[in-house]
């Protein structure tokens, strides 16, 4: 029911693969992540270091490292340029739960909770600057062009999806316009790296930007529908997180479309308003149920998925591109 | 008495001649600033609006631009990378108000007492994105080193000076170290790209970054003194501003050295433990006064002023180099 888009001959799709193919590589992107905030600054090692290592599947360094892999890419560079990739996503994500007032994420306690807003600002900003400080260690200027202007639309994205919060006026377009911006900018760039730094024709390098963004789309819808759908055990972050912030992610908006004047009344009181009360959050689920808007959530990633993995298509048919094939399909089929 | 520094035979400083020799030229910075700005996000367009409208002096940039002209420029480059400095400025100040809670800047609401800390987080994150895109787009690989340490130094100043609020441990040493990182830094980068952009010799570039430097410490030094002594009209912030906040710079330090056993539990109450009550602000300028501590700041500062105007030496006698030597003194002799 999570995961409408597998088909029942094919086996669960995994992120295994892709993880076995960069796994050395990564560790030496993490030792490099760690070497770069070991400084004389103890605040800025701490919630460095908390915020990293409760890190998650490290997604954007794997497609720098497999995309690069992809390319046939054999030096060194690919190192720096996955860590700066992190330190631009590590940042973001501290930055994000000052904005969201967050206290858990993936089941830790956010760096905002344990240490403070101020300190989570400050150090976010030290690992955006790090960040281009690789990059210009790169010394890559098309790759800097790149990173430069993800980041300025990054912030572009969060700004939008913060006016959006509790605005049900949003749409489908304004809501795929934000997480285009936030989400799949980066995931895009990740994976365009890898042919920028082999010198690989330019429709190969727009290939694998579209396939990081089509995939970085998806990734987000899933994420969008879970939080609707998956217990804590499993997302680690509670159901409902987005309902009590007041976001307008595609399951409310396709929800609140299809719904009576009645439900439009229940969705503007909730999440316009912002007065919840007990039992909003069953409510809001049963209508999403009821309307197939987590069916339509997930329908759309499974497009979303596929374009990435057609992109692939002008690559030969190497274990990378099977692997990053893989991903795409467990975008939308896992259930975490 | 505010101006120790000033010799009885010499005019008051001004920094009219700076500003004159780089005026149209930062008429143009500006337009380029709103240029990059004026785009179709509303909100970041508002507080990006706000916060460089309200702008102050514009001292960063205009070092770019004199500096510039002082090594002789005479091309384009200049007006983007000044525009690049005052957003790394203009996106430290955006954060340094939510860290700060401050409510008042130049006697303007800041962004964030009208908007909310949230939007000046993201704001300030997109300028920094806009200044990376700008030094990316002039293609030096050798200013862009320049000015992605010096962020990354900005922010760990900002980090260092969050962990020292009300420690009164902290040392005359720590603070210099402070205020070199979070402000010197960038004037430094200011005053240095003029060099690096003409290609000039290693000794020339190093004497700009140095006179930034040394001018930026006089200018913060002062700013730090004036908190403990101006009244609101003329700073247009309230005197007594850092000892709200529990910030410990150098008049206090100084005072809190020489105090009583009773003078330091005074300041131990009022900034370490930040319980301050009536009659407590009158109290530290009393203490701050008895101990020559402003005195000793100017004179400080003053020492700084001085190294700046010997680095110019390098120079020929141009009407550039007097007027940055006029704005060495301007930092130590103003009231506001």
């Amino acid at each position: 029911m999570l995961t409408p888009s597998r088909r029942a001959d094919s086996p669960p799709a995994s992120l295994q693969p892709l993880q076995a193919l960069v796994q050395d590589n990564l560790v030496r992107v993490n030792q490099r992540i760690l070497d770069l905030i070991d400084q004389d600054v103890p605040l800025i090692q701490q919630i460095a270091q908390h915020i990293i290592r409760s890190g998650g599947k490290r997604l954007r360094p794997s497609l720098v490292l497999a995309c690069a892999q992809l390319c046939g890419y054999a030096g060194e560079r690919h190192i720096g340029l996955a860590a700066a990739v992190e330190f631009l996503h590590t940042a973001t994500l501290l930055h994000d739960d000052v904005v969201d007032e967050s206290t858990l994420r993936r089941g830790d306690e956010t760096a905002n909770a344990i240490w403070s807003n101020q300190a989570s600002v400050l150090v976010g900003d030290f690992l955006l600057s790090r960040a281009f400080q690789l990059m210009v260690r790169d010394g890559s200027l098309p790759i800097l062009a790149l990173l430069s202007d993800t980041s300025a639309i990054i912030s572009q994205g969060e700004v939008m999806q913060m006016a959006a919060a509790g605005d049900l006026a949003t749409s489908e377009e304004d809501y795929l316009r934000i997480i285009d911006a936030k989400t799949a900018a980066l995931f895009s760039a990740a994976a365009a790296i890898g042919g920028l730094m082999t010198d690989r024709p330019q429709a190969e390098c727009e290939a694998l930007g579209r396939y990081g963004r089509s995939l970085g789309i998806a990734f987000q819808l899933v994420d969008d529908a879970l939080d609707y759908a998956a217990s804590q055990a499993v997302l680690g972050k509670a159901v409902g997180d987005d309902f009590r912030e007041g976001k307008i992610t595609l399951p409310v908006i396709l929800a609140h479309r299809a719904g009576t004047a009645e439900e439009k009344a229940f969705w503007e009181r909730t999440l316009g308003e912002g007065d919840q009360r007990d039992g909003d959050l069953d409510e809001a689920l049963r209508l999403i149920e009821a309307h197939g808007a987590l069916q339509a959530t997930f329908a759309r990633a499974h497009a979303y998925a596929e374009d990435a993995i057609a992109q692939l298509r002008l690559f030969p048919a190497t274990p990378e591109r099977a692997a990053l094939e893989e991903a795409a399909r467990f975008a939308v089929e896992r259930s975490f």
